[in-house]
């Protein structure tokens, strides 16, 4: 800021008398330019929509340490890796996985090509609008419907298809499209840690394509910081294109002991910070913990029932329950949603 | 180049008279000294190492046609995804590749801890120093080997093992260690893309653990960006510590049709460039030739037998047969090591 400040005041106060000194204010000009889009607004805060409680302070100081040249815990920027659950943590998952919507709304969309889900669990229910009963399958019934919503479409078909969904589709609370339901405070933390040299992945539960069709947009992460759960694909050749099949076969789940195998298997680095909401998230933030040096993790705890939703420890969704335990235990940030966020949702802000 | 020369001059020409000048002659040497950083210095050739025959000026056509802003053919550089094989395209892969001359000396490393090995196929082969005994049990032999060498241990472990071996152990023929075996050619080729905003992947049937311990430090590329084969991984705690334990089953062979998969799996984005050296890269370039827009597709072919090796149709290591009728057939670039690479390791430039 010191530096930008000065450059501005010599572009004001020098005048443009001789020609060697307008080319010397273009070039001043230039470097302010230059400056102002490298360096983060230091000035500015860059987490507004944050009040200015515990875990904003806590965040700050963090990044303070590992990027102040030569202090102890500085952290060169190649292994500024900070990882992020989705569901819950970056977007909205209430009252169920915004996927699992999706995959709802599918079902009924593909019905006419599948005249035997009239008869067949848990397509009846579904169908007939009795969520309940389509659950009731439990973890089996929700497979059956993520694979037969998710697969026989080549990769750029399936994209298409998320794309077009997310374009339309409105949340039942809000009205607001899903993707107007990513939290603003996240976002400005996201932009935060990028400006200061992070690299932000996703590592989430979550379908990876389906995240991919909107995480660049919305967050700012390109499709190769976007790791989720993974169905197969075929490689094969129509009239000699070769295109990608996703097959009706699920190729890895990346949930609770999973999440720390998928970064070393996608990221090959262990991050030094790490977000998430739920006991799914519980092992990332352990393993995350445990690297040398100055590391940073923290729960998104849902308290605000008016805003947003209140649950933890009996949800189906989200369940935040041994995590909230050894979070206090070990100091771990807790994000309290009702006391620490301005803000929610970025529509709030208009 | 225009604006850094201007800049210079500035500073040269003005002299710092008053307070605010000498301020303006700071912000203008720190600009220059951002220009210099920013700017690939364009009037120096960014590929020496080749010789100025028709793959240098495709690879240098190809890059100016999708970085010009404006043109028909511009790439955004998020979009600006280029993959390489690794064996025999980015370092040498002969008399075997180097992956398996690590396995075979961790055999010999690991047999006072495997009495039975004695008596038992191919690790008795191996002990005896009969390598074609080993190599007569097929690709059955070869992965019973590499997954006794490369599993059982943590992955901070074999990381350590890996760096040991690859900072002490000679090529049977070079006398060289095995990093001193990148192509020199490729690794200008690499920073000359990286300097043109492109992001470099490795896209290998190598071990994903195995070229992470040494991608960043050679070739300029981080773990992340490095995709290859990989076992399964468990996380387990160790005394309350998460560690990752490598197991002895494979997850996935990053090779032929499985290339395009990791590919969408790991980076989300089709490439827009991609280069190999063997039939097993085939697919990742149909892939790639396959996207709309401008688009690069590269095979090394391997044809000095003096500086290297010559081999491609008939070899059992990087085998050329297929992709080489295809790259004719679709004007995809050959580089002739013998005729196109003024140098082919590092070490000759010494």
């Amino acid at each position: 800021m010191l530096r930008k400040r000065s450059v501005r005041s010599v572009v004001l106060s020098d005048s443009p008398s001789t020609g060697g000194r307008s080319t010397l204010l273009i070039v001043a000009a230039f470097a302010a330019a230059l400056l102002v889009s490298i360096q983060p607004a230091a000035a500015q805060d860059p987490l507004p929509s944050w009040n200015d409680t515990a875990p904003k302070k806590a965040i700050m100081a963090f990044v303070e340490r590992v990027t102040k040249a030569g202090a102890p815990d500085f952290v060169p920027v190649p292994e500024r890796i900070a990882t992020f659950d989705n569901d819950g943590t970056l977007w909205a998952e209430q009252p169920l996985y915004f996927q699992f919507l999706f995959a709802i709304d599918r079902v009924k969309a593909l019905a006419p090509q599948h005249p035997e889900w009239k008869e067949k669990e848990p397509f009846k229910f579904l169908l007939a609008g009795d969520l309940k009963g389509a659950l009731a399958g439990g973890e089996h019934a929700l497979l059956e419907i993520v694979v037969a919503t998710h697969s026989d479409l080549t990769t750029e078909e399936f994209e298409r298809v998320v794309k077009d969904w997310l374009a339309a589709a409105k949340h039942p609370k809000t009205g607001r499209l899903y993707t107007e339901m990513a939290y603003q405070p996240m976002l400005e933390l996201l932009a935060y840690l990028r400006a200061n040299g992070f690299k932000t992945f996703i590592v989430s539960g979550g379908g990876i394509e389906f995240m991919r069709a909107f995480a660049e947009k919305v967050y700012g992460i390109p499709p190769e910081q976007v790791i989720g759960s993974t169905g197969k694909l075929k490689f094969e050749l129509r009239d000699g294109q070769p295109v990608l099949v996703k097959l009706p076969e699920i190729q890895f789940i990346d949930d609770k002991d999973s999440k720390p195998v998928a970064i070393q298997t996608h990221i090959g680095r262990r991050p030094i910070a790490a977000f998430g909401n739920s006991d799914g998230d519980l092992q990332m933030l352990q393993w995350t913990a445990a690297g040398n040096g100055a590391r940073f993790c923290l729960y998104v705890h849902h308290t605000d029932a008016e805003r947003e939703w209140a649950y933890d420890r009996q949800s189906s969704i989200g369940r935040l329950d041994k995590g909230l335990d050894e979070a206090k235990e070990r100091g771990w940030t807790v994000v309290d949603m009702k006391q620490d966020w301005k803000v929610m949702y970025p529509f709030e802000k208009k």
